[in-house]
C-alpha cells in the first residue's frame, strides 16, 4: 500500500491518565519494525478489561496508553522477516501471544506464551517498546494490542490470521471475552456431557461460558446474575435454570446445593469478585466440583475453608480461555461461520470509536452485553 | 472367643475435656451390633489430627471421647449380617468408609463415602452411635475409630482386611498418615515421571509424600522445612534437595523459582498452615503447576491472589490421600511386605498406651516422626 514503510497518522482514544475519560486524538503510528504487522483496525468490541485498567486498578502506571484488546482488522504493511501474512490478510490481534517455541508454547496444558508473559507488563508489546507517538509523546500500547485506534503494530507472534470472508465487526469478539468464557469451560473447566454447571456472573464472558457448558454437553446449566434482566439472554445461550441471589436468605451456594443434590459439578466465576468466587467453590459438589476463576481482579485475595479443598474440590483458572492464541482463533470464527458458535446475540450495542466513552459508560451501568466500536470503513 | 456376645471391660485413654491429658480408664465396650466388628487393637500411632482435635481445633463438643485413628487389630467377634471377616483377622480401622454403594464411592474421582460424611461429625460411628461408656457415661468415638483403646467397635464399611502376615505395629501407620502424604503426592497431585516436585513440611505426612513423589518418578523432590533436622529424614525417603525459609531473606516461593526455573510442576502443603499454603501454591511454575492441601486446619482462611490460578495454577486437596479406604488400604499394606514401601523409617518411638500423654508431648516438641504405641499383645 501507499503507507507502507510511512508513519501514519491516524485517530486513536488515548488514556492520558486514570479516571478520566478517553481523548479523541490524532497519533503517529511507525512503520512494523522486524517480525511486526502493522494493522488497519476495522472493529473492536469494549471490554471490562478496558475499564479495570483505567478506573478500578488503581495503578498510576501504564499511562498514557492506547486501551483496546478485543479488534480486528486487515494488515496494512509488514516488517522485514514476516512470514505468512500479507497486506489486505484478514486478522485479530492477540493480548497472549504465541510464539510456538518457548516452554510454554511446547506444553500441552497452557496457552502462557512466555513472550507475553516474562515482563509482566500489560502497556507494551512483546519487544517492550511501543509504535506509538501523540503530541510528541510516546504512547503506551495496552495488551500489546491498542485496538482503540485506526491502525496498530502488533508483533507476527501476537497475530491471528482468520478466514478472508469473516466478518470483522463479529469475530473481533473472539480477540477476548467470548473467546475467555468459552474456553473456561471447555478447555479449563473440562465439562463433561450430562453435568450439572453453574456461571456465576451474565456478561459477554458468563454468557460465552453459557455456551460453552451448552457445548460441551451439560444437562443443566444454572445462570446466576444479581441483575435479572440478563437471565432472557443467558437463555439464548443454553442457561436451563436461573437464581437470583437476591431472591434468597440463605447463601446461593446453599440455593444451589439444595437443588442439585449437594451442589454443581463445575462452576464458573465470570465475574472478578472475590466474594463470589468464593461462593461458586463453595457451590460445587465435594469429592470431584471443579471451580475456576474467569474473571479477572488483582487488588484483593480470594479465601476459603480449607476443607473446601480438602473434600475434593478443585480451584482452577484460566486466561483467554486456554486457547493457545494464533492456532485457537482462527478455528473459533470457523466455528462462528459454520454456525457452531454465536456471536452476533453478544453484540447489543455498535458505536463509532468516537463514542467509545458512551461505550465505557455503557458498561459502567451493566446495561449492554458487548459494544462494537465501528474504527475504520474496510 | 470367650468374650463374644458380652461386654468387654479394656482399658483406653479417655479425652474427658479439651486441653487436658488422656485420662487411663476401664472402660465397656458393648458387642458389634449388626454390620459391626469388633477389634482387639493391638498397635496405634498418634497422629497430629489426635492433637489437633485435642488442643488446637477449639472446639467443646466431641468430648469425652477416646482419640485415636492409625491403628491396627485383630477381629474379636462380629455382629450379625458381617460377610468377609472373621475373628482373627487382621484388620485396620478406617476414618473414612466405602460403602461401595453410594454415589461418591461408585464415583472414580473421590473416596469420600458419602456414610463417612453425612453428618459431618467425626466423633461418633457411622450409624451416629457409639459402643463406649465409663463411670456410667457414654463416651464418644473420635472419627468413628478410637484405637486409643484395647477394644473398639467399628462398621463393617470402616474396617480394611488386611495380609494374615503383616506386622501390626508397621501397618497400622497405613491407617492415615503414610497412606494421606503418599497418596497425595501419587493420587490427587498425581506427580509425574520426570517433574519437579516441593514438599512443605516434614512430619510423617510430608515424608510419605517426598516417598509419593519418589515412587512416581519425580526427578528433583525439594524438602521444605524450618526444622533443618529433618532434612537428613527426608533423604531417606527421595528428597534430593533441601531449603529452609529461615536462611533466606526472600520469600520461599522466589527462592524456589529460582532454583527451578520459575517453579515446580507439583507442591504439596503437608503442615496444615494457611500461609504455607499460599506459598506452596505461589511457588509452582505458572500454566501447569499443582498445590495440593494435604495437612489439615479449620479455624482460618486460605487465600491468594486471583492471578495465581488465572495463570493457569491448579489448588487441590484430598482426604486420606485419595485413596478409596476399604480397597486402598490392603493395597498398601502388600506394597509394604514386597518392600515397595517404606513404613519402619517413619517410627521413631514406640511406647505403651499408658505412655499416650507422653507420646502427645513428644509430638508437640517435633522431635518425633511417628510414635507407635503398643496397645494389647497379639
Amino acid at each position: 500500500m501507499a503507507t507502507a514503510g510511512k508513519v501514519i497518522k491516524c485517530r486513536a482514544a488515548v488514556a492520558w491518565e486514570p479516571n478520566k475519560p478517553l481523548v479523541m486524538e490524532e497519533i503517529e503510528v511507525a512503520p512494523p519494525e522486524a517480525h511486526e504487522i502493522r494493522i488497519k483496525i476495522i472493529a473492536t468490541g469494549v471490554c471490562h478489561t478496558d475499564l479495570y485498567h483505567m478506573f478500578e486498578g488503581k495503578k498510576k502506571e501504564g499511562f498514557p496508553a492506547v486501551l483496546g484488546h478485543e479488534g480486528a482488522g486487515i494488515v496494512e504493511s509488514v516488517g522485514p522477516e514476516v512470514t505468512g501474512f500479507k497486506p489486505g490478510d484478514k486478522v485479530i490481534p492477540l493480548f497472549i501471544s504465541q510464539c510456538g517455541e518457548c516452554r510454554f508454547c511446547k506444553h500441552p496444558k497452557t496457552n502462557l506464551c512466555e513472550k507475553s508473559w516474562t515482563n509482566e507488563r500489560y502497556d507494551i508489546m512483546s519487544d517492550a517498546t511501543t509504535r506509538f507517538t501523540c503530541r510528541g509523546q510516546t504512547i503506551l500500547q495496552f495488551m500489546g494490542t491498542s485496538t482503540f485506534s485506526e491502525y496498530t503494530v502488533v508483533n507476527e507472534i501476537a497475530v491471528a490470521k482468520v478466514h478472508d470472508s469473516a466478518p470483522l465487526e463479529k469475530v473481533c469478539l473472539l480477540g477476548c471475552g467470548i473467546a475467555t468464557g468459552y474456553g473456561a469451560a471447555v478447555n479449563t473447566a473440562k465439562v463433561q456431557p450430562g453435568s450439572t454447571c453453574a456461571v456465576f456472573g451474565l456478561g459477554a464472558v458468563g454468557l460465552a461460558a453459557v455456551m460453552g457448558c451448552k457445548a460441551a454437553g451439560a444437562s443443566r446449566i444454572i445462570a446466576v446474575d444479581i441483575n435479572k434482566d440478563k437471565f432472557e439472554k443467558a437463555k439464548v445461550f443454553g442457561a436451563t435454570e436461573f437464581v437470583n441471589p437476591k431472591d434468597h436468605d440463605k447463601p446461593v451456594s446453599q440455593v444451589l446445593a439444595d437443588m442439585t443434590n449437594g451442589g454443581v459439578d463445575f462452576s464458573l466465576e465470570c465475574v472478578g469478585n472475590v466474594g463470589v468466587m468464593r461462593s461458586a467453590l463453595e457451590s460445587c459438589v465435594k469429592g470431584w466440583g471443579i471451580s475456576v476463576l474467569v474473571g479477572w481482579t488483582d487488588v484483593e485475595d480470594f479465601s476459603a475453608r480449607p476443607i473446601q479443598l480438602i473434600a475434593g474440590r478443585t480451584w482452577k483458572g484460566s486466561l483467554f480461555g486456554g486457547f493457545k492464541s494464533k492456532d485457537g482463533v482462527p478455528k473459533l470464527v470457523n466455528d462462528y461461520m459454520d454456525k457452531k458458535l454465536k456471536l452476533d446475540e453478544f453484540i447489543t450495542h455498535t458505536m463509532t470509536l468516537d463514542q467509545v466513552n458512551d461505550a465505557i459508560e455503557l458498561m459502567k451501568t451493566g446495561k449492554c452485553i458487548r459494544t462494537v466500536l465501528n474504527v475504520s470503513a474496510p
